[in-house]
């Protein structure tokens, strides 16, 4: 397949279904519908509600049936990106090569616009019940998996973690609690929002799940390494942040060469959870080789 | 009916599921299991998880039936607090009486742990479809009830044009919008969550929503005339701050007195909104009065 076509067809589609659902500029209070905007669209790649829609396809399922919890993923998102980026928190200036939320908008708004884009996912995937044919108590389940995975016990608990282990020797356990829960824990439940909501019986959903774990650590591990070798321009933000603020990484505690084997393992172990699938998780398999050579 | 006895029950029965249903402090990470707990504990009134309670009895349902979700309300309402007091927001010392979140845990783990609050108040939410009676698709609408009272057409909403109001001559609609969003989108969603988990039929939901409109106006013009007027040892805050930061206020546009006589008016609605239920709408009765007669 042409995996950077099929890309660019599923992520404009999200494109679109997120400018319809998210309020107008023009909307009052026009300065948060403003800033939720300037950073849901600042050029995100879409990998979460893309996720959602590759397990809704998997079952046999379109990318309508899961569009509104999908959307969903990516403004928990976006809600961490502009949350992760204040000055009490990383302070960072510019994300994808723009300035951050705050920097435009000011610190109020950008912690209000958050809390916002946090509130309004959870709107989202409740309305994903209004589409034909979806089950409610499957949307219940959902609202359940997004809270999971993007709360203490799983994407916030890894900021946190991650907060207090800054200059500090953690070891191998901190540090896959870290990764398992800062980017794995919403990576999966965005896999199993799309599972869920296509019905996917135990079986799947346990192929799926496992898919999705490794997939996290990929993602996780490949971000790590971007930040050692990666290009500044292609990035659009400061490569070697992490060596400064002595973050525990998996490319400082075991080294690049390592890093990159390990990757290779958790690629073959996330294509072998979705073999049974065949040709229906042919954009599951490519997307593994994607997001292991990615450059950005 | 002894309206104390009943409120400090109520209250209780919050207290107890808020306790159960939160991490344990103990669990890793620990910090914010802490943070989360302490805002929460802080000697709230439980006003919003009690009206879901009080809309579920009028219904003649119990606590119980809508335990989960009425803890979720406390959290969200709990989460706003901590955001609030943040030093780009409001910037307060005390809260309660109490140090504020950031002052004991730092601004990064304020910020951490009021999204940490709100992603889980949606778990609670969906948790009370596992309790027996409950229709899903009624837990989904609840989901929707919440996220729209919370987010940036309700209370964010509300907290954004509070902010871009200050040191500016605003007149009656935007205070108006402000009080009716910031504070009473919530509590209006809180009378709907119990209202709608407890089967209400279109005329019941109509009659509560009219209720709960009018008290959330009540709440907030009192909150705004004990800012001018109340015993700082009793409120546990600063008294004027609102005029300190010029902020536009019921008792600022149109003085006490006449601030005092709308009380009674949507006093009067309210209580008259929720006749038809009898003797089940004691207690929505009783809180009328309760709620304009506070002192903190």
């Amino acid at each position: 397949m042409d995996f950077t076509k099929y890309l660019n067809n599923r992520s404009n589609l999200v494109e679109r279904a997120l400018d319809k659902m998210l309020p107008g500029k023009e909307e009052y209070p026009s300065i948060v519908n403003q800033a939720m905007r300037y950073s849901v669209f600042a050029g995100g790649k879409r990998v979460r509600p893309v996720l959602a829609i590759m397990a809704a396809e998997a079952l046999g399922f379109k990318a309508g049936r899961v569009m509104p919890a999908a959307c969903a993923l990516e403004l928990v998102h976006t809600y961490s990106l502009i949350h992760d980026d204040l000055p009490c928190m990383d302070d960072d200036d510019f994300r994808r090569g723009k300035p951050t939320n705050h920097k435009v908008f000011g610190e109020n708004m950008a912690v209000l616009c958050g809390d916002g884009l946090l509130t309004f996912a959870f709107e989202l995937v409740a309305k994903n019940a209004e589409l034909k044919g979806v089950i409610p108590g499957n949307v219940v389940r959902v609202v359940k998996i997004i809270a999971e995975g993007a709360g203490t016990r799983g994407m916030v608990g890894g900021q946190i973690v991650d907060i207090i282990s800054e200059n500090k020797r953690v070891g191998g356990p901190v540090l896959q609690y870290i990764h398992t829960h800062k980017t794995g824990a919403l990576i999966r439940a965005s896999i199993l929002t799309g599972a869920v909501l296509c019905n996917a019986d135990e079986k799947s959903l346990r192929a799926l799940r496992v898919y999705g774990e490794h997939l996290g650590l990929i993602f996780q591990i490949v971000d790590d390494i971007l930040n050692v070798v990666g290009d500044e321009k292609i990035l659009g933000k400061a490569v070697g942040s992490d060596k400064k603020r002595k973050k525990v990484t998996y490319p400082s505690l075991f080294g690049i060469k390592q890093s990159r084997e390990e990757v290779e393992l958790l690629c073959e172990k996330a294509k072998a959870a979705v073999k049974p699938f065949g040709k229906k998780a042919e954009a599951l398999l490519a997307l593994v080789d994607y997001l292991k050579e990615r450059d950005s």
